[in-house]
């Protein structure tokens, strides 16, 4: 494992399903469940064995033939292989309603990401704290990135500054962007990596799927 | 269009996209561009204009050969594919942190559904509003249902009563289930439709590909 697997590129898909793995992994050792296998995790996750089989040798040689998978080897290795392990700050630029609700709720050190410095134009916030991590002025967070350690940016500005803010991170050496804005940002734009965030995407899907069994019936 | 292309099955790929092509025409109707073409669309997505002519084809022919799309023909027939225009009603199960953001700040009736009751066990809440919508007794949610149209539930209760709660709702005929819970709800355990969303999972694919690209420098 380690750096050779990063040489093989990893299809979307598998990469999307991978921290519902380890999900399933974290609750079987919850409930002391040391052994697994490919069918009992495709069975709780509605896959089929071979599928499970398929993603993981992705990434190596997880499971033993007749033996089935470690619980806890496969997990440390989808932790690592999600760099889960990489000791990665994060900084978030907008303390609103969606950024309050993450900083306050979302749990970044559970998936190996520190939240180290928060930044908004409100000058009521400034100084203030959520969830022990202090609001600093925007206006600082060149000079903060300078002087911190920061690999990833949790953007939730209002969506019209979106595009200017994603710009000065990445001239300022920040390589990824958990965009939240509502501006579709997209990387042949950006120097940076963007896992762009729209809950309606969701509800589109499943209006879409509910729309497909209602005609079908 | 209609009740012919839900016959044909489309890629869940290509649904993914659909959202993100709706919000940039909608970004070209608010600046009275009226026609484009797979070239322009495939650019500001990020996309390849076949791919693009390829999405749109799964549904029929929106665009001539030539002449391009006309934006709002476009932009209708992709509401048209995904329910938007079928007047879906939702109630929301559970009022804490995300259900407070979501029925405060999440637009559902941009997106073609309308949230028509929220039901929580907080004596406290009941019988107050967010967003001018009633919060309701939970133990009155299959009175409700049965008197209302309801065609969706937004789960956002705690994990632990995830199951029970979505079992409850199928048995009444809620047939899709907007999943927020963390708990992941498999649609072959469950009559309803159901999107899982964690917003760890984005977190973890920004943290995969940050590693890899780390790993190759």
């Amino acid at each position: 494992m380690g750096k050779s697997m990063s040489i093989k590129p990893v299809s979307d898909n598998v990469i999307r399903r991978l921290p519902k793995y380890l999900r399933k992994l974290n609750e079987m050792l919850d409930a002391n469940v040391r052994r697994t296998s490919s069918f009992v995790i495709a069975d709780v996750l509605g896959l089929t064995a071979s599928q499970v089989r398929q993603d993981l040798n992705c990434f190596g040689e997880f499971g033993h033939q007749g033996y089935g998978y470690d619980v806890s080897t496969l997990k440390e290795g989808i932790e690592d292989i999600l760099g889960m392990n990489r000791g990665f700050n994060a900084i978030m630029v907008g303390v609103g309603n969606i950024g309050h609700s993450l900083a306050d709720n979302f749990c970044f050190s559970d998936w190996g990401v520190k939240l180290i410095g928060i930044f908004d134009v409100d000058k009521k916030l400034i100084g203030t704290k959520v969830n022990g991590i202090e609001i600093y002025d925007v206006g600082t967070i060149v000079d903060f990135i300078a002087e911190n350690r920061v690999d990833m940016a949790v953007l939730c500005i209002p969506k019209r500054g979106a595009k200017e803010m994603a710009a000065l991170l990445a001239e300022n050496g920040i390589e990824a962007i958990w965009n939240f804005t509502n501006e579709d940002l997209f990387e042949p734009y950006n120097q940076s990596i963007v896992e762009n965030v729209h809950f309606s995407d969701s509800l589109l899907r499943l209006s879409y799927r509910l729309t497909e069994r209602n005609d079908n019936k």
